[in-house]
């Protein structure tokens, strides 16, 4: 079975390889970029400004062909890929929650970019917390992670 | 520019149509189902085990075609599409924010299921709290949403 997405826009970014981009918007609080939604979907826009944040989910086009072990950015043991938030992935769609500033038109102006410039957007959604946040979460290997880093290497390229 | 994704496994849920599904983890916490991985990707799910909570990204595949401008479950005003949660959007990607109770193989117990019975499933991450939750966050019609539902009617179909 094959699922065939088309972007609805385009992020840009001051980040222009993986390699050095922030590997969360929780770690990349001071990168500020926009997206920029393409004509035909703009109306679908209305009512966003209203929402301090906005979750983006985007396709990673510049990552490379997965591996079903990693380490991660924040480990030095290999773990299972599902178990991770590593980028190469069988469908490598990213999930970035980022600080709306502001809607002009078709560009969002927005904070905390984890997000190469180019990178295709498949969808936006509103952040919702009764929807999206969990308070107490248990969270496995990531409670004692062993590295402290902001940024990814090319380990996933 | 098209994406192609294949699905990593398949949701089982006790919904058979979107219509009567809950329109979010929040409002289904005593639906439980489960998540079928396939055989290929099984290794993926080491560690996983660890976290309360995942989240699912899957395609949902019973939408009908989207408009930009939906009245949303919760409300009785026309909304922008991409201000809302609803289900038909131009890339169907549905993000749902599950419990995970247990892992058996390539078998995902779960609880809080709003997905369709049969759902393809894109893609698997662990719930990370200072990745996904925002804490206070400003979210616009949604303050003074006008409907309380927890179920969807046929407006998507």
């Amino acid at each position: 079975m094959k699922i065939e997405y088309e972007p609805i826009g385009i992020v840009h970014s001051p980040f222009n390889q993986p390699q050095g981009t922030p590997i969360q918007p929780s770690r990349a609080k001071n990168a500020a970029g926009s997206v920029e939604v393409y004509q035909e979907f703009v109306d679908g826009l209305c009512d966003l400004d209203g929402f301090s944040h906005i979750i983006l989910l985007c396709h990673l086009h510049k990552t490379g062909s997965y591996r079903l072990k990693v380490v991660p950015f924040l480990d030095t043991q290999l773990r299972g890929l599902f178990a991770t938030r590593a980028p190469s992935r069988p469908n490598p769609i990213g999930l970035s929650v980022v600080e709306l500033l502001g809607v002009d038109g078709g560009t969002l102006a927005i904070q905390g970019v984890d997000l190469v410039d180019g990178t295709p957007v498949l969808d936006i959604k509103p952040y919702v917390g009764e929807f999206d946040d969990r308070g107490q979460s248990r969270e496995g290997w990531l409670e004692h992670a062993r590295r402290q880093t902001n940024v990814a290497d090319d380990r996933f390229k």
